[in-house]
């Protein structure tokens, strides 16, 4: 390679913004530390007309996004546009095809076909590098790929969703109800007009299947991996959690089962005395499991312009500096394709929320029917009485086979004194050497 | 080149034997990960009748662990020696010398020569790395060298010292005094028969030098380094920082002030609300903060076998790999020699503890003595009275300089209300957005 990396970008949202006043604030030392300038060339978006709040002239402009994968005079393009489909899919394979390194953020993109375009980059010799897809500005790609890579992964986890983690923490700090606080977050920015990509998990569920194919060394499955979002946690599952010593979170979370691959996105009981409990609002955070380092912890800025921007750069001068890691680890002939492994056979403790009408015998019932299941209660709770004739009861659960509990719920969602379908949330495990 | 990297280890101790184990378990594994397989070929130490739970019968022994230097069939040589002079300092010197990489947990070396050792790296193109010597299982030398690169550092600080670490825990869960829960720690194994190196803050300042280095782009500078242990560290300091919201630790710093590098280890008030404050026992964490990624956070185990012998085959697979991150993260000759920052001038809050006789009139003297040296008094607490007619003023300030208090309290220390010179805790300032 010259010593100039010549560099394209489509997109200029938040991100794109981002990684031009990066490369222009920063110019001199990136050129230091990459052994080469970093020297942006095009340009491309939807609207040219459009004040984004940098100067863009002296830059090349694409109308076509596409246009950037053939520019003779372009080695690295930065695809910023999103989405798994459409133009930056077809951007990207042509410019791994033209032997173009290609940086990106596009976790859809990678979730779905970053086998494929891990294959198509070796045949032509080309990068592919997507830092900025996970956990925005937490370097965890770099972290499990060559950090931790001494490891077998055991698990990996974490808080993948700012927009969710701002929700919980706002339930928690105000008592508020889901949707008020989302109606809130949407008026405020923090969350999508569409919030459904971000509250019911599918923007962690990304994330957790890039992540897994790392640890884990098998080929990225997003379809496998089962998803809850966080649409039915109520502020009295938040009240009880405080009580019982946890705070609710959505967790993404990956292990291998008897070789079959275990991945979910769903809220979990965390122990407040756990590093993840501690990590409020917007911010993301991973915990990787290794057979020799044991826990190690990652924790920052999941999204927005500087700490994104921050990750698409590190790839970029990673790709300036010869650095040669693989996208997923190992060369793609290695990943494995593994199994899923069953739902239902997860063992793990619960809580469970009931909500019922305030009569006697309600309790009994319900210990009844779990008892007629095989599960062991741990804890149970009922505060007071209400004034509407209906009351909430708590439960938790010793281990149990999560599809033993889902059958026992099902039955008992029948039960004339059951108000709505009971709700249950996993208590995640914490190994004892957390802090 | 080729398909083998065949690796000689210096050092069989608790580290060298973690990765003979790690080499040894997750074979085929690190072999799919480096591209390459990683032979172990040669080891040495001082002792060869040792019983270390581990068979070498397959790997050639030198009892002169120099002579790894100059085996012809080794291309990369671990040191685990430790100490920054005599046989590993020759070693790394004499390998790097004959083009061999150089992989090290040695951070005295590091922290007194590394600016050199890069320097003869360069010139024969061998690669230097030494991720295990800064907070052990964390990948906090690649974090800020590679993951976190696109940004100007404006501080790094953390936790890098498992000993001090676990003895403050200790001393805050038991209320116990230093010596007590030193002798105890000794015992258990969890610190060293000569303790200063942990205790007095050397071995933190040699790894807050080599982070400051990599994330300011300056020569290690190792002497410059302020130092204060956590000997002089009370229960009754610990027990007022929890009535004030605070958790004291030993923190290592670095900071730019105005083109000078301020480096510091010494014991903070830290908020309790902070993620830093959660650390506890021997865990470690690093917090970095840049310009665009704002606050980067990294917790984990900061020494053992496991964790470290993790630090160590992750930068064999990153040489293996073909990956040339310079070690300090840019080449030797723009590495800049900055000059060290005065200590007088830094502006900070403090908390300040006096033991001093229990008479009328001692708080306004301690009152009066801060006003007439412009020190201004956030908060002041004294409780009750002592059976042994003394008793302790605590205070906290506003910000001030540091110079300008240490003056007014060597003032304060002749008065003859003082029972012990006052012992002043800088005060950690939090970030608005640190959670």
């Amino acid at each position: 390679m010259s010593d100039v990396i010549r560099v394209g970008i489509a997109g200029l949202g938040t991100v794109g913004r981002g990684v031009v006043r990066v490369l222009e604030k920063n110019r001199d030392l990136l050129a230091r530390r990459t052994g080469k300038q970093i020297e942006l060339v095009a340009v491309s978006a939807r609207s040219r007309n459009f004040d984004r709040g940098i100067n863009l002239d002296a830059y090349r402009w694409y109308d076509d996004c596409r246009d950037l994968a053939e520019a003779d005079d372009i080695d690295l393009v930065v695809e910023l546009i999103g989405g798994s489909e459409g133009v930056s899919r077809e951007l990207v394979e042509r410019a791994l095809a033209n032997g173009k390194h290609v940086v990106t953020a596009n976790k859809a993109l990678i979730a779905h076909h970053g086998y494929d375009l891990a294959k198509r980059a070796e045949e032509t010799g080309a990068q592919l590098r997507f830092e900025a897809a996970v956990a925005g500005g937490i370097p965890i790609i770099k972290g499990v790929a060559e950090g931790l890579c001494a490891n077998v992964c055991e698990e990996v986890y974490g808080i993948l969703n700012g927009t969710c983690n701002y929700i919980l923490t706002e339930m928690e700090k105000t008592g508020r109800e889901f949707d008020s606080v989302l109606f809130d977050a949407q008026r405020l920015g923090y969350a999508e007009a569409d919030p459904s990509f971000d509250v019911d998990g599918i923007d962690s569920a990304h994330k957790i299947a890039i992540l897994a194919s790392i640890c884990f060394g098998t080929r990225v499955d997003f379809n496998s991996v089962v998803v809850t979002g966080i649409r039915r946690i109520a502020p009295v599952d938040i009240e009880y959690a405080g009580e019982l010593g946890y705070r609710v979170k959505l967790l993404g979370t990956a292990t291998m089962v008897d070789g079959a691959l275990d991945q979910r996105v769903e809220p979990f009981m965390v122990d407040t005395n756990y590093s993840l409990a501690g990590v409020e609002d917007a911010y993301n955070a991973v915990v990787f499991r290794g057979d020799f380092v044991e826990d190690s912890f990652f924790e920052g800025r999941g999204a927005g312009e500087g700490p994104t921007a921050s990750s698409v750069i590190a790839d970029i001068i990673d790709v300036g500096r010869g650095n040669v890691t693989p996208p997923f680890g190992v060369p793609t002939q290695y990943l494995l394709d593994a199994p899923a492994a069953s739902r239902d056979e997860l063992v793990a403790a619960f809580y469970v929320r009931f909500h019922v009408a305030d009569e006697p015998g309600v309790l009994a019932s319900i210990s009844e029917s779990m008892r007629d299941s095989h599960i062991s209660i741990e804890s149970l709770i009922q505060h007071g009485d209400a004034d509407d004739g209906r009351t909430y009861v708590v439960l938790t659960t010793h281990e149990t086979q999560e599809g033993r509990l889902r059958a026992a719920l099902a039955r008992m969602e029948k039960l004339e004194t059951m108000v709505d379908p009971p709700v249950f949330i996993r208590i995640a495990a914490v190994s004892e050497e957390n802090n």
